[in-house]
């Protein structure tokens, strides 16, 4: 059912993104080319024969809620065991706390596996990742002591609690509330809902990350602390204590992802304890709460995008396979005698399977890219115009291009989910087949850390504007040589990949341009009207040109693999770039007729 | 929760697509606009008091199934019976056999409130008065007198056996077979699948319509024959006689209308009956079919369409009422301190409502013309250039408006409730909202009856050659005459939809030609890749100079409803119309992309 993608993945790593130089240039401390397609070979085999079965029977049994416990479907807990027993779970952790410490692009590659295999688990292990991530940076080193080595290993998982059902999107108006103790402890009182595996029977103990306000807090944002709240209190010697004053109330009946809890949590409601209120430890300052946070949630956003790229490529998998086999009709050019053609004979069926793939690895590549910008700056290494220090460059990368991993990802992954209902035909709309989970699981991805029209009001508005744009203006050189390497590479299978993708990449600078002027002279609601529009642009020019990197490193006399690279491609630069220029209009149209009627007016149905 | 839309429905059948002249001229027989109005109006009534509580609990109880019974759920039959004792399936039904044979585009305007209160429930009396179409042109006098009046009411329903494992879109592979027997009757054996509504309890005989094989046949599609087959037999006084060897063998689990059953039918396993063979009686002549059933396709491809505007329209009104009501944030300009504001205030909410609305109604009035045209070649109108029979004329614009009308209408359903979910933000995932609902529902329409690849291979291939481009030709001409209109109204609040719809046409037409002359010099993979892309351009070119007329139509000062309609043409003209462009440059890539590498390359997955 699922196969993962090795070879693509490393090639795509290596020679896509950049891995292989980078290694070269010693940016990427142990990890080698080799080493680097063992684990990932490796990391395939577990996800298709251990985690791939669980897909489909977690989906239909889904978690179960009673009494403040949460059951996981049959074989969750044994096989998120095993994987964190092989380690998966400390793959990026730091080494210090038991963590290989190995890139977070090839951890992000690990995780598109994951994901393919069963996004619903894979999620799990996702928090607990952006858990370990925000303590390493901001907790005591008492608290790391205490908790980062069992939620690098697994043995414990972590969560995120920001929402409320007042805060969604602004996080401002949360209201939960924290009470300082004179032992420097604090206790938590509120409710948070939509909480991913907040309560749950796989591992020992739960490290809730939870933001609560202090009563002097200020208002809004800025009032905001960041706290941790184990489920079970641990003891200095690292011996599990009492139950804390944290309770599961509930969990979602949800359109996917059935099998991952999304719990609703009552921190001091006194199910548990003498004293009222969930004892919490303080991460990083008071009222600095959410600055930590967003250490998590742009880990988050990341590895949001990457589980559309996942779900997308196990629905491309699957509709490939049955199209290859269902026969219907005769192809235009199959011989008028003979037998039924297989669907993917149909021109119309092909130009759906390659623009799923071409959508697929596009954001694979904006993802790994992203991911290979963080590890860039943490290794310090220098931005491609600098000899000096390049922590300030690549940070500025890994952050214009994080809400495009998060959004335009996931955004293809409902599309290719949808497509590969399509190929299905009738079976894909029967939940035996599977192809309907895909649309249904995918469907979270463009909403939850951030959803996507958040995602591209921050492109819009802080990644944008990042040094003046030179940050986007220099993205965009990279990107347009590359198409211009295309062009010049006069291989006749290439098409016109370059000059279709320079079209791209020259209306997204022009788009680029137009919104910061927008922007500078104050007209900012025109402006966020083209911030969907403007994300979408971002990814087709960037993944078109990701899709080109990996055809001119391709051979097509060498490989299979090699010739669909460059048809994958081809068919994504000519058939979907154009639609940058529809893009380009929409977003130079300012916001005159959206903003041209009141509020009400939308009301009026009759 | 759903308020029928019926002031817009009225205003889009008279001002639109052209009802109020055409009843002017006498085409519409005892249609006046008071009646079609109070149709609406008490239509509006039952489907928000009687039909809209069914949705929900339809969806959560699902039918069921045991031992060859189909129990539907709690409060459908009785709801079903209201709405036949109301006269409602009657509708379009003919006069002779007790319906009102009001004109097609009043029905469909009552399906899309049906849809939208609930498109499971509406889905049964769709395909009886598919059944009541087919059987009014082909049936011999003898079986109309004994189906006709109670399929007209509603007392029996109808359905459509097409399906088989092997023969979805190509049914010339279907193997179930009819023997003839001496008394003119046939014995029909052999298995369905994907039945909607072939096995229920909310009616009194289930009218099946069957296509079968004889032994004597020609293969493919030249083989095949069309048979009335009743769950019960019928004696010649009316009344029921025994069940028929029809044997419903399960049903479907699906994504969503899951209030529907999809049934296996079993023909002929002896399961009832003395001697083997279910009962059939012919419908037209043998092995001619297909003819019939097209018939009743043609029909059921136009109610699917009005499937997704109804769903769209669903989704639209709740995403509507929720953005109006859930605050979250600041807009731009809202007072810094106040508190925050419902989200329909944040530009990137109301380009998305915008959005959904100007799709929804685009697609209305798609499937509205087309059941226009069916009405004008039904009462033999003039076409707009002849004086004399446009039959001709109007049959050709139907024909070629269905495949428009079906696929265009049916991915802006699934598109506008994938929105829904979005502006929902968490709150969409979850069912008890109801948003994601909308989506499952939808996802079944850009399938059923022909998949959208098949209708734009439908467009391309048999439409548009119709009267050698003539008819497309004279289509776009009184598109761009609206768009004339538009451009030279000179009023501010029009933007430039007349611009922007001008070259959507001219793409369109440029499109349309082409493909003629690729047709024509016989490269026709090339053109059937650019199939699906065509028909979304003509999709977008048609609904924008819809829109545009009804913005022409509407005075601003007048009422917001005609603000509205004007942004909302506006919003959809200047910023989706640009994606013809696109289109355009995607379908004239002709196909070289898509087939460069061959079907097995494909599968390389790794």
């Amino acid at each position: 059912m699922y196969r993962a993608p090795v070879a693509e993945i490393a090639f795509t790593l290596k020679h896509v993104i950049g891995l292989s130089p980078a290694i070269t240039a010693g940016h990427m401390g142990e990890l080698s080319a080799d080493l680097l397609e063992a684990i990932l070979e490796e990391a395939g085999r577990f996800a298709a024969e251990e985690i791939a079965p669980l897909n489909q029977v977690g989906d239909r049994r889904a978690s179960t809620y009673a009494d403040g416990a949460v059951t996981l479907p049959e074989g969750w807990a044994k096989t998120y065991s095993a994987w964190c027993e092989a380690g998966w779970n400390a793959l990026s952790g730091p080494e210090e706390f038991g963590g290989q410490d190995l890139p977070v692009s090839l951890a992000v590659a690990a995780f598109d596996i994951w994901n393919s295999a069963c996004a619903a688990f894979a999620l799990g292990p996702t928090l607990t990742v952006g858990a370990v991530e925000a303590l390493k940076l901001h907790a005591t080193e008492e608290i790391k002591e205490r908790y980062l080595a069992r939620l690098v290993s697994g043995e414990w998982t972590g969560t995120m609690n920001l929402t409320e059902p007042q805060a969604g999107s602004d996080l401002g108006a949360l209201r939960c509330r924290a009470e300082r103790r004179e032992d420097g402890t604090y206790r938590l009182f509120g409710q948070k809902i939509f909480i991913t595996y907040g309560e749950h029977d796989m591992a020992g103990n739960i490290v809730h990350t939870v933001l609560a306000r202090l009563p002097d807090a200020p208002a809004g944002t800025k009032g905001i602390s960041l706290f941790l709240v184990p489920k079970y209190l641990v003891n200095e010697d690292g011996s599990l204590g009492a139950h804390n004053d944290v309770f599961c109330a509930g969990i979602e009946h949800k359109l996917g992802i059935n099998a991952s809890p999304t719990c609703t949590m009552l921190y001091g409601d006194g199910h548990y304890g003498d004293e009222p209120g969930a004892v919490g430890y303080l991460i990083g300052e008071e009222n600095r709460g959410l600055a930590c946070m967003f250490t998590m949630m742009n880990n988050a956003r990341l590895m949001v995008g990457i589980q559309g790229v996942g779900v997308a490529e196990r629905a491309l998998q699957e509709a490939t396979a049955y199209a290859l086999e269902r026969r219907q009709g005769r192809a235009p050019n199959a011989p008028k005698d003979g037998e039924m053609s297989p669907i993917v004979e149909h021109p119309d069926i092909r130009r759906t399977l390659l623009a799923m793939r071409g959508l697929t690895q596009a954001s694979r590549a904006i993802c790994y890219a992203c991911a290979h910008a963080i590890d860039l700056a943490d290794a310090g290494a220098p931005g491609p115009e600098t000899n000096g220090d390049g922590t300030r460059f690549w940070n500025e990368r890994a952050s214009l291009l994080t809400p495009i991993a998060k959004a335009f990802s996931t955004d293809c992954g409902v599309e290719v989910a949808s497509m590969g209902i399509q190929v299905y035909g009738g079976m894909g709309y029967i939940e035996e087949t599977g192809a309907a989970q895909h649309l249904r699981d995918a469907r979270i991805f463009p909403i939850y850390e951030g959803t996507n029209g958040i995602q591209a009001i921050d492109l819009l508005t802080r990644k944008l504007p990042q040094s003046d744009g030179a940050c986007v203006r220099g993205y965009l050189d990279e990107l347009a040589a590359i198409a211009e390497v295309a062009r010049a590479s006069n291989r006749d299978e290439m098409g016109k990949i370059g000059e279709r993708l320079a079209a791209a990449i020259t209306d997204c600078r022009e788009a680029s341009e137009y919104l910061l002027e927008e922007m500078a002279a104050g007209r900012m609601e025109g402006a966020l009207c083209g911030a969907t529009p403007y994300l979408r642009l971002f990814g087709l020019a960037a993944g078109g040109a990701y899709l080109a990197q990996g055809a001119i490193s391709s051979d097509p006399s060498e490989s299979e693999a090699g010739r669909l690279r460059i048809a994958t491609a081809r068919a994504f630069c000519e058939r979907l770039c154009p639609q940058t220029q529809a893009l380009l209009a929409e977003i130079k149209e300012g916001g005159q007729s959206i903003l041209q009627v009141p509020a009400e007016t939308l009301a009026s149905f009759q």
